[in-house]
């Protein structure tokens, strides 16, 4: 048996890697609840903070992560899961990775291109399933 | 210019990932200090939770990290660093990666083994530079 070393907010930060690329696409945190979701569905789920409930990744834009392998750290205080991106990107501004900014001098500079408008594909989910989007950020 | 988003405790969570294999190698937290001392150093820093201090990752072990890229996610929340992880093994336990413990059925599986014997780099280097070494656990 293990356990998991939740933060005094009862969360525990996530990496989320593509299983095949290694690609770092993106952190968010888990609770125990969405912990055990990931676990049960083979879907990544995260707490949303902004939300502040279960919050199963892609349930709005149809990009959801589907869990390949999971891994804690030594210290049992971060989750590494490695996943299948459908859809390709798993930022909400449409790229891929959400560690499309480089830094260079001081600067950062935007590496590739969204692979989704976002606003037609949160504006549009929105509507149909009544779901609330997350605040785009121009990119 | 862009302004990092620290946490309550100034923080922020830095992934670290080989720069060449794509391999997660740990997470720990910066400060902006750490932050700023790894952009000047090119080698990783972070802020030591334990210690309450600056730490050069490796400053113990010899096991540095060379800065070869960084990037910050979407909401300026997360960093991402790759490296160049000096003598092979980012974790404390020996281990080349943090992320060793893989969750099958229930339990923790460990994979690979460690690269080098952590009480006798640990011991002999904390003596010799009287640095507090990471607490060691069983592997």
């Amino acid at each position: 048996m293990f356990k998991l070393k939740f933060n005094s907010q009862g969360l525990i930060p996530a990496i989320v890697q593509d299983h095949k690329s290694g690609e770092v696409l993106m952190l968010a945190y888990m609770n125990e609840e969405s912990f055990n979701a990931t676990l049960k569905t083979k879907k990544i789920h995260f707490y949303s903070r902004s939300r502040k409930k279960l919050w199963c990744k892609g349930e709005t834009s149809g990009n959801i992560q589907k869990l390949k392998e999971l891994y804690l750290d030594c210290d049992l205080d971060t989750v590494l899961v490695k996943v299948e991106q459908v859809g390709g990107a798993a930022c909400h501004t449409g790229h891929r990775s959400c560690f499309y900014s480089k830094y260079k001098g001081g600067k950062l500079k935007i590496c590739g291109k969204p692979l989704f408008n976002p606003n037609k594909v949160y504006k549009a989910k929105s509507k149909k399933n009544d779901v609330q989007s997350h605040k785009i950020k121009p990119v």
